[in-house]
């Protein structure tokens, strides 16, 4: 099995917040990300696929589709926005990274069969860079 | 004479926008960058300094020095902050990474002096980097 | 089980391309990389290696025999070479980085008794950076 | 005065050879680079512009305007193209990052006046990658 | 499972050398790296842990713990340190890269309940970065 | 004016101590590089090289050339050496990134007709980076 990683750049703003707790817990739990305008970062998504070969074209995967598949569920949507205000599950949920890359992941499996038939290219697994030191990776 | 370029990392928020255009005019300008929200970035500063290497102790300057100067008038109000609405000369000035790194060159000069005698090493230059795509620089 | 991996750089070129498509097929499936003289890139090959440590050294493979091989068998065969015209191999296949990875492996892995004993050190797996994007694994 | 350094990536094959030098003299000049059929680079260009800010926009150069103008006038007919065979002015010079930098220059001030206008942002410096190891500067 | 992988770095210096080797045994295995008075290098250490997203706070794992982890564990210890004469454990075994990751896991292993509760975010693997061609992992 | 950089590397280790100093002036001096047995580094340096572009070549400077002279001159005594124990200039002074910076220059400029003729290309600058973070420059 043969496993392509593809790397996506993204910009954005959130602010690690929860109205659960008291703004000391919040202060506490979060320290300088809880501070009361947000902050941003330049993330790295990673998408890695695995799957055949295709013996007729030697691909894998044809990267034109996973381009559009993650451009619209994804970058479409967390690119140049504010986690908290633009992005409908953070309106609630804390836009940690642990939580991004699960709506990542929950937005590119819903949509998959868009542009990859059963049986075909599967999504194997994702990879967030938040800042260069620190790296929350999703495997399926 | 010998140049040391020092690093810093800052992540913060801002908004591209300005009150003397319309928002038809915001938006042309300033594209995503002008998303009613905001977004983010991993800042790189670097910071150059030049001047005579002391006999004595083999070095240009005291890097301990730099960071106090550094951390104390820059890392301290820009990192996890929201440029807008948190640091008072964007109060009014967009965001823009020209304005920060002439932001940066004043707030550094003005406070020179606490921790450099006159004579002593220079502020040589500043670069900021708001993506791997964009760097801004500002030579002394 | 600890793991090494080394890391080796070689720009090539190649033409994704394939006589069993038409000039349309051929040109829809790989686009610019279909273009008639070809292009190149720096590949970076990561080669991975497991085995148990040696307690006399500290060591798990001796990075000179590793470097003879990789250099043998790859390097001195695809540094600075056409894919296409240069690489039997590929005077029929498409030398996509999916098609070159499965290259490598044959060749090291037909070689590998030259330089490691059974049971010592093994090949663990391969990876294959076209771009900065786009980066190729194979797990054994 | 402030400066932008904007990075662009493009992809593409060469082969250093000049008719004017026996084969020996070629072989010996250029070495690996000589082989006959060529191989290739994922090429990093920066493009710095100076100028002053706009006190309006808070901006040096409208990065989209720059943009229009590398991928018009270099990335299109440079990305994924074989130097000497796909770009005119190397069918006869040799395609070394010395020449293929003073190409962009000249191709750069030649379409400058397309985007930006008298007394607007200038270039002021090129910067070409072909290697992590080998770096190549023109400066204004 | 998620998995956060914080990076360290820190700078020391080694030599390569058993007494239970000749001179020249010692210089035929570890060529350069048994010079006598040793070398140096800037190490980067990656930490992976996994574990289950606490439902509350959207945080795999309290970074402010892992960092007094390893801080205490093993950047206190081996950070502008030679690792020959300040690391008690090299005093006799070599200190290779594979034996330094094994001396890591073992020190964060038997301190990880300082800060980690049974049951909580759990060691994942370990990679060291001797120079950018060399990556040393354990896998948990 | 056309200028190639050319990178190197070397690991090395070194101590930061003078005998003209006090313990406490030394330790308040140089803080954790006063550490007694020393520690090292990865260093990165950037030799830069100026000059007019050979027309029949197309090349600023034969690569091969300066690679002879670098090797000879600073990587073959540095790499894999203890500042302080293997390199005479250091027996007295202090290995600072400074003054190695500046011994690299001497040792260059001393051998440079080795290798290039009067008027030929000429060194243009050195930059050493210690770490990431710290980066030295002297330009001629």
């Amino acid at each position: 099995m043969i496993r392509l990683t593809r790397r996506y750049r993204f910009s954005a703003s959130h602010r690690l917040h929860s109205n659960s707790f008291s703004d000391d817990e919040n202060q506490r739990l979060f320290g300088k990300c809880n501070n009361p305008f947000g902050h941003g970062h330049n993330y790295v998504l990673d998408v890695s696929v695995t799957g055949a070969v295709d013996e007729r074209t030697g691909r894998l995967v044809s990267t034109g589709a996973l381009d559009r598949l993650v451009r619209g569920e994804v970058m479409a949507r967390f690119d140049h926005a504010d986690f908290n205000r633009d992005v409908p599950e953070f309106s609630e949920a804390i836009p940690t990274s642990e939580n991004i890359l699960q709506s990542i992941e929950q937005r590119l499996r819903w949509a998959w069969h868009k542009e990859f038939p059963e049986g075909g290219p599967a999504l194997a697994g994702l990879r967030l860079q938040e800042t260069k030191k620190n790296i929350f990776e999703l495997r399926s």
